[in-house]
């Protein structure tokens, strides 16, 4: 054990030594990303985009099951469109990357690299909505956007990233409610039972909401630093957008109302806490229900005669039941356990001239480290009760993770202490954007989300002391 | 019959009268395409992106089956690194949307929207190859590219526009032109058996290869007006990226070798080719095994007792063998039998009280306008047999209309008189690039593809009269 930890610590730094560093280290050399030439661009490489892949093929199924079709609209967005919605164009306009030429030709108008769609689809609904029979329109579309971002980090922070975004239109302000709730309790099933990291659902201040909202709905979820990462944020825009849009229909009545609007988004961030909530020293840890492979079979002394034969049959046995590869190659064992725990893949199964004698194979788990025996008849029926415990445990070492980690301040010196320990604070607050940025600029830490449960932990403002409104969970954040 | 048809009048201009218009209108009213703001751009709607969707999907599988991974290389390209290959510069520099502000800030170096991302690759690959055993890299990639292009038409030309685009090295040239093969006829596969749509397989000329290419090979299909699409290449690129960009890896003996690359991309170009190979003067039609909607169920005289629980039982059986949706809103029959017509659904299942009666539904195929009377117990099956029928009739008029539409030209007189008609020209060549360019701009054809199956049917270059070499396919095109 001690040369093959060494072997570890020459390849990924710890985490307690440097988490940041860690991250970047994992994220490499689990053949995750590169960078791109361009400043804070990307390269999502085939394993990285294998698991991305895997994500977005169940998001995309719920929004199917959920009545939404997908489209795809145009990169690119004329300046004068971007400043249709003022808040909106105030918030996004800094981070804008401009096209200004086409070819030889200086363009007349500059162009805005999306950094978001809301104004395509917005001019689109004001085109195309007409009655109340065109409602509801429940677009989806899977792309790329862009973001100049001064300080970048793959996944996390990228002036690239991919993401889908969801643009809906309502005949009413209820059905808008519903269908923002409806989109951030999809994602949190995602998150939770996918990529088993429990989140915290709850609602926006109005300081953190999106550009031109009137309220934005998030999941956040808790890094193993102690750091929040918001996950995947619901919109609902009530009929601000409409009104800047002229976005309206005719109703039974024949009366024009206004449509009203919401907007949902996840992005390959998601990449991120999947590695921050799951990854361990050895590396990245993925649970097993978006592992493009769930075990990896390495034959033991496969010189030895019908051992990769019989670790042959056995991939072609398991491949029923599970997403199984084997690699049959002349590396060294140690350098297969290695590479596929620093690539996560939940089970390893060894198999040598030994286990086939006792018609038995070894399993074992990447969460855990755990191993055990199994009879080979048995072994389909194993492999697949395993890969639901260890998604199971990495979403309860995940809560349980959050749940230490979650404290309760009462006035500010509490949260100042509590703060430097990392996780989530809940504390109450008096809904005065004074005090949460006097919070932000004394603590760095942000308010996340008011949570769905209301909850009451004191009667005074953690900052002013004057009478509290709400439980907002702070945290600082990613 | 009459009034119907006025209707389809008043919805679409007939391809007879006007074949761009025809098309313009399909697009439109099918549902298929909108326009963006930025010149050139195009928001593909919700029909349109299920049909490309599906088209995705099965070429994504083909290109999974054929050990490819997918990946995502950045949208964005330091104008040094586009400078890099020579041909390949000079091919692209003149269409590209060029970044020159990130926010308020003023780039040093201009940034382009990727064109095409094989800069990108062979960057990475020459970081990322260095031995033998990291070969062959297959990967592949699905997004979006933008060209800065004077005239634009939506799917056949558009500024910005969605694709997959291959890129793959490997150690030998044998190897890669194995790639290059396979590639071409992972196309034409998907293209003939899914799309229905009959291709020519063959190679480009010089003159028409990719820049910076060895060899092009491209699959070319006959739109119903009698002119070309390319539909689908595969480049082989030799060593040429792979020497500009030091591209190399140590063999097996320990010397250094530059790899041999290709690429290969297919677009919604192809959405292009779907419309104008099967589309007809009552709109869309689209071959079942890519169809969204393969069955549209429209019950007649649904207000009366019985009818619409009926029509509903029919679509959760029929729903079980094939791909079944059903109008049950309150429009007339006659609305709904053209708006589906219209979005080219390849059968159309009709039922109302007397057919309950009689325990027989109606199927009516797309294509030919067929109605058969069916049992309710054989429904299934025939339903199955019959979108199989659909999609052979579909196929084979396609190659029946291009079989008719091939012609042979000895001369030049002969070649100008026929390219009048429409259609693909067989006519030697000599090979002479000045042959070629005396041919365009004579007649405004150009050479489609040298086919795989050699065929001589003179002696002499159709242009000038000297010793042919080849045999070449010669259409006007989009």
């Amino acid at each position: 054990m001690g040369k093959k930890n060494k072997q570890f610590v020459e390849k990924i730094t710890a985490m307690e030594d440097d988490f940041a560093q860690w991250y970047t280290d994992v994220v490499k050399q689990a053949d995750l990303v590169d960078y791109g030439q361009v400043r804070g661009t990307m390269i999502i490489k085939p394993y990285g985009y294998a698991i991305w892949e895997n994500i977005k093929n169940e998001l995309d199924r719920m929004f199917k099951e959920t009545g939404h079709t997908n489209v795809a609209f145009p990169l690119f967005i004329p300046e004068s469109l971007l400043q249709k919605e003022k808040d909106h164009v105030e918030g996004f306009a800094p981070e804008v990357a401009w096209v200004t030429h086409g070819g030889e030709e200086e363009l007349t108008e500059r162009i805005a690299v999306r950094p978001t769609s809301e104004v395509l689809f917005c001019d689109y609904y004001s085109n195309n909505i007409h009655s109340y029979r065109d409602l509801p329109k429940l677009y989806n579309q899977w792309g790329n956007v862009v973001r100049w971002e001064k300080t970048t980090r793959p996944f996390l922070r990228s002036s690239e990233f991919h993401w889908q975004e969801g643009h809906t239109a309502h005949a009413t302000d209820e059905e808008a409610t519903e269908e923002t709730n409806r989109m951030l309790e999809t994602y949190a099933k995602l998150v939770e039972e996918y990529l088993a990291v429990p989140v915290l659902k709850g609602r926006k201040t109005d300081k953190e909401k999106f550009a031109g909202a009137k309220f934005t709905l998030t999941i956040e979820a808790l890094m193993h630093d102690g750091k929040a990462l918001q996950s995947g944020t619901s919109h609902h825009f009530g009929t601000g957008f409409a009104e800047a849009f002229d976005i309206n229909y005719l109703d039974k009545d024949g009366k024009s109302q206004f449509v009203h609007q919401t907007s949902w988004g996840l992005s390959t961030r998601i990449m991120g806490a999947l590695i921050m909530v799951h990854g361990d020293n050895r590396g990245l840890v993925v649970p097993p229900k978006i592992a493009p492979t769930q075990a990896m079979i390495v034959p033991i002394a496969q010189h030895k005669e019908g051992v990769l034969d019989k670790a042959y049959e056995l991939r072609d046995k398991l491949a029923k039941v599970a997403r199984v590869d084997i690699d049959g190659s002349d590396k060294m064992p140690g350098w297969k356990f290695n590479e596929y725990e620093m690539k996560g893949i939940p089970v390893r199964v060894e198999m040598g001239p030994k286990d086939i004698e006792k018609e038995q194979v070894v399993l074992v788990r990447r969460d855990t480290g755990e191993k055990e025996f199994v009879p080979v008849a048995e072994v389909e029926t194993r492999l697949v009760e395993l890969l639901d415990e260890v998604q199971s445990n990495l979403y309860q070492r995940a809560l349980d993770h959050r749940n230490e980690m979650t404290t309760v301040a009462k006035d500010m010196d509490e949260f100042k202490e509590k703060i430097e320990e990392g996780g989530f604070i809940k504390a109450m607050w008096c809904g005065d954007v004074s005090c949460e940025e006097s919070i932000k600029e004394e603590t760095t830490a942000t308010s996340r989300c008011i949570p769905y449960e209301e909850e009451k932990v004191a009667d005074t403002c953690v900052c002013c002391g004057k009478k509290a409104k709400e439980l907002v969970y702070w945290a600082r954040a990613y």
